[in-house]
């Protein structure tokens, strides 16, 4: 079996070998200072300063989406969410049940953001932005610069949702002006689903996350700020994979460091897009994350192809959902993968395509 | 290494075999049947009607406990809260947090859930009681039959927090009238904490948790009823934890079934608390459950005999917090553990004592 898929991902020999160990007690001093050391290595790849704090939440993507929208904001503040797929439309599903006032900058399906898309919406008195910066659903990596210039001169908090673009693609957070980034183990970093992290600058913690009264005690920042110091979280966290994501953090140490592993991803993204193009396959043209690439098929045979390449060849592509579900599938460039793997999948996909 | 922790436990070897394979994709037919399956055999296993529905909640227990809470009720309830120790105190805080009515009964430490604990509390008007049944920070398993009885008298929703003693201890959801379990993975399914499961019957679906408004996306049981029947969760599970979970009930039932695996537990607490008596050490006279003994010793030594323990044999026991922390750590009966082992931890629990 062979995973082209985002999450969970082809895991890493290592990953497989922490797997492999009795998971261990975890309110002991060993377990406290991993912690620490992984929250270090952390802040340093997410481009954050040491002052920044991260939440370790025992919840898939969604959970640390929605916690952070009920930690940051309340209904005295009005949001903006950019919504250019299913997770763009997942926040704003967020605010609406949490009653928190929020407009929709919409990107039609198949189109860039632009500068001209923030024209209608200078002035309107945003307090934050929220984004998922990789929209992991069409595949476009938004252009960073343009909500960061839009969040400075309308002095709005910038929520980042980074899921699909921490340890994918290059991301700074503190130089972008980003307050608040997400993420979640199952995507850049690799490992199993069920741990999400919650990058906070200091001054979203001081001036809202503080103060704000949350109606949640699972949610609840102030609990998980309060025992982070000590390299603790207030619940049971998801222990094993704890271990799995301080092992991968080493893993990148040890082979290079993250701008290595970063080119390594965008080599892959590359030479599949120049196969595709090779076999006349198509791929989406506005700017796309290194994480996967959309493949556009111009029959409605996405689906079989993610059948066949499963039931014969073993090999998982990653469909995507609603009206293009026919048409389009995703391949990761993520997890242990190599030039090979390529080879073999565009020579099945091909074939099976061929054969209708 | 050896974990006489409740949660993580002493994993069986057949928990790391499957811990040491790639996760797969989840969104198949292939892991469909396979949660299909685990539900059939969860809602056997737990002796609930195949009409209850199971919620798959990738969250620790307290993320469960919120869940369930704001699922079943609202501010137009009214709910008796017991509460015997801190997860009873947990449930109590929840309620406060989410506006919903309640009243505590509350049992002093080291005294047993009574009859006539109850007698301030009739006709009062509760819509439901809330229970951790097994109290783990205590080890008291309550007495299923006086709180039943008060549930039907007062036409309550009975719902119970079975973290610490589905697959430890004898537990009959149907018969004893219970409406809702919440059951975590790390208990006594004896593998990775991440997933929270909570059982449903019919009743309370329909009349409660179908039309209760719930301020929460990613803990709104509609959304998970609603893909439940064809063994998906909305957002993206712990999927190797649930590997795990089917794995263990397969386990189980290849080993003589429920009830042989609730007689080994059994056993193995009896022999313990044997050992105790006959080393002069101490544990609580109100009923235990068979998941995990507290050891009462009679000096200031619980956190030494933890470090010294942990530190000098690799053998690690549960510490308790609060006030009874210098006295009293908790020996798990769940796991991979024999009768040998307790041997070995007697022997270095009394050697620790004697030197001191």
């Amino acid at each position: 079996m062979k995973l082209f898929t985002i999450g969970p991902t082809q895991m890493y020999e290592t990953t497989i070998k922490v797997r492999s160990k009795q998971i261990p007690y975890f309110r002991t001093k060993d377990f406290s200072e991993m912690v620490l050391k992984t929250n270090s290595m952390l802040k340093r790849y997410i481009n954050t300063s040491n002052n920044s704090e991260i939440i370790w939440l025992t919840a898939s993507g969604t959970g640390g989406m929605e916690a952070t929208i009920i930690n940051c904001f309340n209904k005295n503040d009005k949001l903006l969410v950019i919504v250019g797929g299913n997770f763009g439309a997942r926040f704003a599903e967020i605010c609406k049940i949490h009653d928190i006032p929020y407009d929709i900058l919409s990107i039609s399906y198949g189109n860039k953001l632009t500068e001209d898309d923030f024209t209608n919406y200078y002035g309107n008195g945003y307090t934050g932005v929220i984004v998922n910066l990789h929209e992991t659903s069409t595949g476009q990596l938004y252009d960073i610069n343009l909500i960061k210039n839009f969040c400075k001169r309308e002095n709005a908090y910038l929520i980042v949702d980074a899921i699909g673009t921490f340890l994918c693609d290059e991301f700074k957070m503190d130089e972008n002006g980003i307050d608040v980034a997400i993420v979640s183990s199952q995507k850049g970093l690799c490992v199993s689903p069920g741990i999400s992290l919650i990058f906070l600058n200091n001054k979203i913690i001081k001036n809202k996350i503080l103060t704000n009264n949350v109606k949640s005690l699972y949610f609840d920042f102030k609990n998980y700020i309060n025992n982070i110091h000590r390299g603790q979280t207030p619940y049971t966290p998801a222990v094993g994979i704890v271990y799995e994501i301080y092992d991968m953090l080493n893993f990148i140490e040890n082979n290079g460091g993250i701008s290595k592993h970063l080119e390594i991803i965008k080599k892959r993204a590359q030479y599949f897009r120049d196969l595709l193009k090779k076999n006349n396959l198509t791929y989406p043209s506005y700017p796309l994350s290194n994480a996967l690439t959309p493949v556009i098929i111009k029959k409605p045979l996405a689906k079989e192809i993610f059948k066949e390449l499963k039931d014969n060849f073993d090999l998982i592509v990653n469909p995507v959902g609603g009206e293009n579900a026919d048409y389009v599938f995703r391949v990761a460039h993520i997890g242990n993968l190599n030039f090979y793997d390529y080879n073999l999948l565009i020579e099945k996909i091909k074939n099976i395509i061929g054969m209708r």
